[in-house]
């Protein structure tokens, strides 16, 4: 290491060169690097010099004894900041960190020049004291216990001591925080007064350096600026991106560079909804849009339900007078934030922000009771669970859920992402079963559907009707007619689906969720249902009841019903095929067709159900002249099929984990239920992340190693895919690709951050 | 191998002696076996010779050349069936299988000797006639698929051929069927007629070396019995245990070898509970007594309502016009068994004995309507639901749960398992938390409680009551009043167990259902509750209504409710606390007490967990002049708890293993739901065992494998002990024996069948 004298040294000398060595260059972290780097670029900079705290433990130490040696050096060092033929200036001490902390000191300005040698050093004097709070106030920043490479950490932290400049002092932003735009700009909302013309080089050489929006201090004298300080500064997601691909075209940065320094996680932030226009809509009222894009969702009052309906996969939108801390877990969860005060720089507004959430404040028209569970905008009266939709783009708020028209991939996102393909080689699919997502996650590169989820064709009331009645008859006629009127609903569904994929793969997964969801429930359903299907009430009460499970995650779902209901595997095999034969005679390109078999435990539960499978084909294939081709798999979902995974991966094409059940299963966690407890467990340190959210490595992933290492060694034609809420979140993609997988499939607005996440961690490999 | 000509030779002669050689002895099996061992004692046994499939297949393959050697030695052969001087007798020919099965031909009598060589070998004729059959008969015993060795084994098949006796026929058992004493005994209920005296020596000579219950057919002619067949027969688990002692008795077994021939499977039939006396109690009805105990339980129509009743670990008695095939898994499931009609050898009554269920039949006096789910039992109708309780001994039926006395251990149930102790180093504890359970447990011979389950201490009005105050109290001095009263209820339990255990070690289990099990479900509870709370009834039923789960199984239950609840935690380890401290004040004796915490998926949660015991444990260490030491442990139930373990196991002294929640989360299936499918995947051989019986090894075991080998390298001071039902399951405490583990601990009623097992598993290795 250098010398204590080499560690106070001049980054911009008020006259000469620097000349830093590599190893004081090292040393060169925040405002000091900035400083340095500007300086070197040819832009005038206020004089500073650099001082580390094992430099002034060193002069602090040498004033106990007779010499003097180091305090010479630190005066000839101070010289530095003098120019020729100059008085000796007043001095400003500021700290140097690489991060930002609430604790360090702000800026000492207005120092007195110490005039005799020993004041420069002396800690009563203003030049010592300014030095040693600067450093003590490092110490909010460090950890209690330190080890040596802690200590050699602290030894070298720095401050800068500067000479005060003159003029007018003025703050900039090196780009526009909203759109990236190279700066000057302007930083807190207020436009930039008329600016030297060297501005703009310092911004460049600035942008060039850090990589990052910097807010920039100049003190501005007779038509020129000069750099005192910057900071880096935090960006909206689009601004970040349009500055990443605007690098790349200035030749800062390779698209390599682009690719691996924009952050996948605020990706999804430049994909808004927006409402679809319609002139004669009136909100009910309007408040200040504070964080741009349209959400739906049902009405929420606390972060909790906010949490729940989360889990159960729709939206919400959190109402409240107004949030805090304790809210943001339930604002992360909800789709949108609707306060009735507040505004731009409120605390709603700045986690909406943060978050990618659609946020509307200060709605005036809005009182909220959250005991009673209602809010009342204008003169409507609105209760939990209603719909709602809001637009934090101007802040205008509907009745009910709105159509929101999705956003299209282009520009600075679309150069990003073709960057990215070119260095992954791991697959991005989608989970979708409708058409207008399909299109949506097509518009957003999808390269195939990893997950069409069977059961939500029987989303639409006759459907429902028809499946009800398979479920629940008794006679072969009943059945029959039902099992006819099911497949043909369904194949022009799949007809559909596949033609718009375009040969592309399509995975679709059989019937997965607890037989008593398609059930009725109402008073109305169940008498609609008994009279249709010729059953007493009581009767059909007394089937549905035995039909209602306790824990119906664990219960009879999945495979389980295919199993148990043959015919339901059979009418889902014949839609599928048939589906696949209309698509492959109107394009005349045969359909990409993966059939998946979800919550097996066992290989001879997938023995059974591919014998099934091919059975059911091939009496379609007798009695069909132009056969219909498909590949056979299952998802491992449960720690059972992962651990014998070794047995199932002979029998099936690919495995594709469901790392939600996977979880859930693992961890002995409902999703559902969740809330309850998860919040006191991240609170206590228990858990890093919400499992939930970013896949557990250490458990959940040891089985997902397993099994691929099991199920590759039984099967080397073994393709892998995952299908989980996981494969859109960033850390677990990285995991993933780590694990060697052949594909990922995620919802379609998560298919960007996957493309991009993914050619983050295939480079880093 | 033996030439065919050896292949066809005399068991016994009608006069010398039979000299079998090695491979001609090895041949013998089922009839021909014990034929030949009583020849060989000296007991009279009718001229006998045997043929295997070989030497009749060679015999055939002869008739199609003009060889006759082979067909000479046949006939030389069957002259051994004829005495000296005598003519040649009618023949009898009766197949000789390892195992009866029901497709094997009935013994054929009376066939006239072949007069002419050739005669004898053609299967036109009587004797080839019946031959041909006899082995023809075996077809359906065998599989359809072939490999070498078992076309070696279908070669070796044998059949008799007989010299018909003179004289009575009639059948006797070795052994008593009921009791085990030594026979002869009848076979069919009625009483033997006068017998030969060397009928007694025909028993104990097959018994030596049957070592098992057997039928035997003699022919009684002069005063003396003459040996024809015999077969082996199915007699009570009482008979067996007993008559397996009298062996060790008599010098026939050893001790080790009685302890590896008694079935551990049939142990708890042998421990039957009893009616308590009491002269006022009228019955409903008196049916016949098929089966034998007394049983109470609510009733239930169906087979599938008993499994269902059973999942959820309650009693119910299984009611029905009359029992079928269909109905078995049902039976099973249920704890006792009442049908109007039938008598001793019905479905049901045959199937409870097999199972050992106690069981009523013919009831005259009972209509049960299965539609209406009702049943009128002399004047009285029951419904679905409603206790009775049955006694399979006499016969009677009451309304209501009657209080029943347990069985004891002594006589030969007792020297078979002081044999068993012998063997074993494995330790048996029992599943209990209250003083009679633990009393019945000991007297059973458990070595300690390896699971108290703890929120059994709340399931009493009082305590329910105060435990809800404590759950929805939302003031200090509310909660702190209910936790005080919950404290002092629970210490005098705690202090009368661990009083009761002597110092044996008592494992308690801290809270672990979910929460809202505790809370109010009627509406007269809920209005209640809310009263003594000072709430209004709607403002509870909303906080209910946010606790109620959908998968409570995996939801707010276990350790989350320590860490999210922590006055909970606090009241629980004060109540073990003050209960140990006034035992060991009673007895003199310190406690040996376990501290459990259920549901942990992390090593962070230990952590917490552990520190807030301690912490807690020290507080009452100042409070109080006597310390109280435990240890502490962790259930491993969830698959990332046993991933884990390495990390978990050096915070622990011990692990125990929670078989039942490990298999419903490792194979996601709910207990309480799996009847819905779980018949139907035993009926298409999907899985062997319901792996809530037996525990699966290759799924759940290779997790307990996993974590038993990350948490000892980890820490070689942990304890391993296995709570779950399987360690009350012969098969699956093998398996357990073979990981190496400390101790099982199960259900009072199965300590001894532990006891057995694990003997038989340590003896084995």
């Amino acid at each position: 290491m250098a010398t204590a004298a080499q560690q106070m040294f001049a980054i911009a000398p008020a006259f000469g060169e620097a000349s830093l060595t590599g190893e004081q260059r090292h040393l060169l972290v925040g405002k000091a690097r900035w400083v340095s780097a500007v300086n070197e670029a040819g832009q005038p900079v206020v004089p500073t010099i650099c001082l580390t705290r094992a430099a002034w433990n060193a002069l602090q130490e040498e004033r106990k004894t007779d010499d003097a040696r180091l305090r010479t050096a630190w005066i000839a060092t101070l010289f530095k900041l003098v120019g020729r033929d100059e008085p000796m200036p007043l001095l400003a001490v500021r700290t140097s960190a690489p991060h930002h902390s609430p604790g360090l000191m702000r800026a000492r300005t207005g120092i007195v020049s110490p005039t005799r040698p020993e004041d420069s050093v002396d800690p009563a004097r203003p030049l010592g004291r300014a030095i040693n709070e600067a450093f003590a106030s490092y110490a909010s920043d460090e950890p209690v216990w330190t080890n040596v490479r802690e200590q050699v950490r602290r030894e070298q932290q720095i401050i800068i001591v500067q000479a005060m400049a003159e003029g007018s002092f003025l703050d900039f932003s090196s780009r526009d925080l909203q759109t990236g735009a190279i700066g000057p700009a302007p930083v807190a909302g207020a436009r930039l007064p008329a600016l030297p013309a060297n501005v703009s080089e310092i911004a460049l050489a600035i942008d060039r350096v850090a990589g990052a929006h910097m807010t920039c201090l100049v003190a501005v004298n007779n038509g020129k600026a000069t750099l005192v300080s910057a900071r880096p500064s935090a960006a909206s997601a689009a601004a970040d991106l349009e500055a990443a691909v605007d690098r790349v075209e200035r030749g800062f940065w390779s698209p390599r560079e682009a690719v691996m320094r924009v952050e996948a996680e605020r990706l999804p932030q430049l994909l808004h909804p927006r409402l679809v226009a319609d002139g004669d809509r009136q909100p009910l009222a309007t408040g200040i849009g504070v964080s741009p894009g349209a959400a739906s969702g049902m009405i929420v009052f606390t972060a909790d339900d906010a949490s729940r309906v989360k889990a159960r996969g729709k939206h919400c939108i959190l109402v409240a007078v107004e949030t805090g801390p304790a809210d943001i877990d339930g604002m992360k969860a909800a789709t949108g934030i609707l306060t009735a005060r507040g505004g731009q720089n409120s605390h709603a507004a700045i986690i909406a922000r943060v978050s990618g959430k659609a946020c509307v404040a200060g709605v005036r028209a809005m009182q909220v009771d959250p005991v009673e569970m209602t809010c009342r905008i204008g003169d409507t009266e609105l209760r939990a669970g209603q719909q709602i939709t809001i637009d934090g783009t101007d802040g205008t708020i509907f009745a009910g859920a709105l159509p929101l028209s999705q956003p299209h991939i282009g520009g600075a996102i679309g150069n990003l992402l073709n960057w990215s393909d070119g260095s992954r080689t791991i697959a991005v699919r989608t989970n979708v079963e409708s058409v207008d997502s399909a299109k949506t996650a097509l518009s957003f590169g999808a390269e195939g559907i990893g997950l069409a989820r069977s059961e939500h064709m029987f989303f639409t009331p006759e459907r429902m009707v028809a499946l009800r009645r398979l479920i629940l008859s008794e006679n072969e006629n009943d059945r029959a007619a039902a099992l006819k009127g099911l497949v043909d609903y369904q194949s022009g569904d799949y007809a559909a689906l596949f033609k718009i994929m375009q040969g592309k793969p399509v995975n679709v997964r059989l019937f997965d969720p607890p037989l008593h969801e398609f059930l009725p429930r109402s008073d109305e359903d169940i008498e609609e249902t008994a009279s249709s299907l010729g059953l007493q009430v009581r009767a059909l009460r007394q089937r549905l009841e035995r039909l209602a499970e306790v824990n119906p995650m664990l219960g009879h779902r999945g495979c389980r019903l295919a199993i148990t209901y043959p015919e339901v595997l059979e009418m889902q095999v014949h839609a599928l095929l048939a589906g696949a034969r209309a698509a492959a005679g109107d394009t005349g390109e045969p359909v990409d067709l993966e059939i998946m078999v979800p919550f097996v435990t066992s290989s001879r539960e997938v023995n059974w159900l591919r014998n099934e499978v091919a059975a059911i084909t091939k009496r379609d294939k007798l009695a069909m002249s132009q056969p219909v081709d498909y590949r056979f798999g299952t998802m491992i979902e449960l720690p059972r099929a992962a651990l014998r995974a070794g047995d199932i991966a002979p029998m099936v094409d690919f495995f594709s984990f469901g790392t939600n059940d996977l979880t859930q299963t693992t961890y002995g966690i409902s999703r559902d239920d969740a809330p309850a407890f998860l919040a006191s467990y991240k609170r206590k340190g228990l858990y890093d992340e919400d499992p939930f959210t970013t896949i557990d490595q250490r458990g959940v992933g040891e089985l997902i190693k397993i099994a691929i290492e099991r199920g590759r060694t039984a099967n080397p034609n073994l393709k892998i895919g995952i299908c989980g809420e996981h494969a859109g979140d960033p850390a677990s993609i990285r995991f993933f690709a780590g694990l060697g997988v052949d594909y990922i499939s995620c919802s379609p607005y998560r298919v960007p951050v996957a493309r991009l996440a993914l050619a983050q961690a295939q480079q880093q490999n």
